[in-house]
């Protein structure tokens, strides 16, 4: 079983005064590979198709990440409900977890402005890659 | 008892294609009203003085912020351990809740590079403001 | 005659390791003078409305900005063509020049897709302030 | 004669509420081309080593920036003066221009913090990728 890896490369622009990524580039780096995963396993092709909001991220922070490095962001389907999903991500550079984090989604029809049932086929979708 | 108050505004660049904030912005929202929660009772006066870490944070999503909004963040020491301290924080838009986060910190050494036991003033500092 | 003047708080998070504002947040602070400029004199009442795009940007940087530094972005409208405008920025700290910038907007058609003539009452209403 | 070419992923956060690739970002853009530039002819090692300040930026848009897309950013040593220098870069999207850009920037003493003479090696040094 294997989860779905995103690499994102650290930018200057991410670091703070302390010289390490500042803690909010962290869930730009979960967006990231959340819209990679997405896309990779055909939940949604573009913009327009990310039917869902984020409804809550908690992130443990686990070493400083700096210039030059890359960011090893491995992302899988952790839980289903009826109308949300937990997504489970572990950051990593060079094979030393950097940050691990969970982020809940809740699937949101976006034209009647309110959440919607999790469509069944986002299920097989999001667990094919880690068969 | 008054939690310290920080207002924020919403910057255009703040924005993603959903048209409202994007999530790790609200990262940045938490830092800045911890920042300013410290310079108001005399924890940290600059960069400098910020020894701590933010070890995890985890933040409830309850309503999207958009442009033109003003963002108010209420921040104060919700808990205090031997090596760290939690803040606990609430972010509304004109009286309704926007999010809900914590955020636990661990006193820094940063001229040894580790942790170190919560000077003892500082929860004098941080709990001032409420009483 | 007197420039609309906007008022930008830095952010720590507009800090780089250098430990002063990144060059990139100027250009930030130009469009969230703009964006103020557009909305006081009534040329745009929200996102929908700002029929342009920024063709081109140049700016000095005069004086490193720094944490808890507010910002002054004076702006006006300098050039008007037949489809295109320009807006000059001078930007201070406690009266201190900090930066001085220019844009050169386009009108455009987001609809067509393409460029459109200038609209006659953009001209008005971007030099009302200036009277 | 070749220029020194980065490749730069856009990112989500990138992005603002038009949907493309927000203005300010293209300066991070520059900045990170810059930094890979004067890392590959070995003119920093890091950021301890970047004895310079950007004084002046320009940069004309051509083309709208998309998620999905690579930005290639092609940058050459373009002028050498006593005290200062410029870069010129070329911003591309499958080989269709998106941007123009030059930037000036100025030898500095950190230490002694005033503008300093132009070290005679980084000319050299800047010039060599272009043999």
């Amino acid at each position: 079983m294997n989860d779905f890896v995103h690499v994102e490369k650290v930018r200057f622009r991410d670091l703070d005064p302390m010289g390490h990524v500042n803690n909010a580039v962290f869930l730009t780096f979960l967006e990231q590979a959340r819209v990679a995963f997405f896309a990779e396993v055909g939940a949604a092709t573009g913009l327009e198709d990310m039917n869902m909001i984020v409804a809550r991220v908690e992130i443990d922070f686990k070493a400083p990440v700096r210039l030059g490095q890359e960011v090893e962001v491995s992302v899988r389907a952790s839980r289903f409900g009826t109308k949300s999903f937990d997504l489970t991500y572990e950051l990593g550079v060079d094979g030393e977890p950097v940050a691990e984090a969970k982020s809940v989604q809740v699937a949101y029809d976006y034209g009647r402005r309110e959440p919607m049932p999790l469509p069944p086929e986002w299920r097989d979708k999001l667990t094919t890659i880690a068969a």
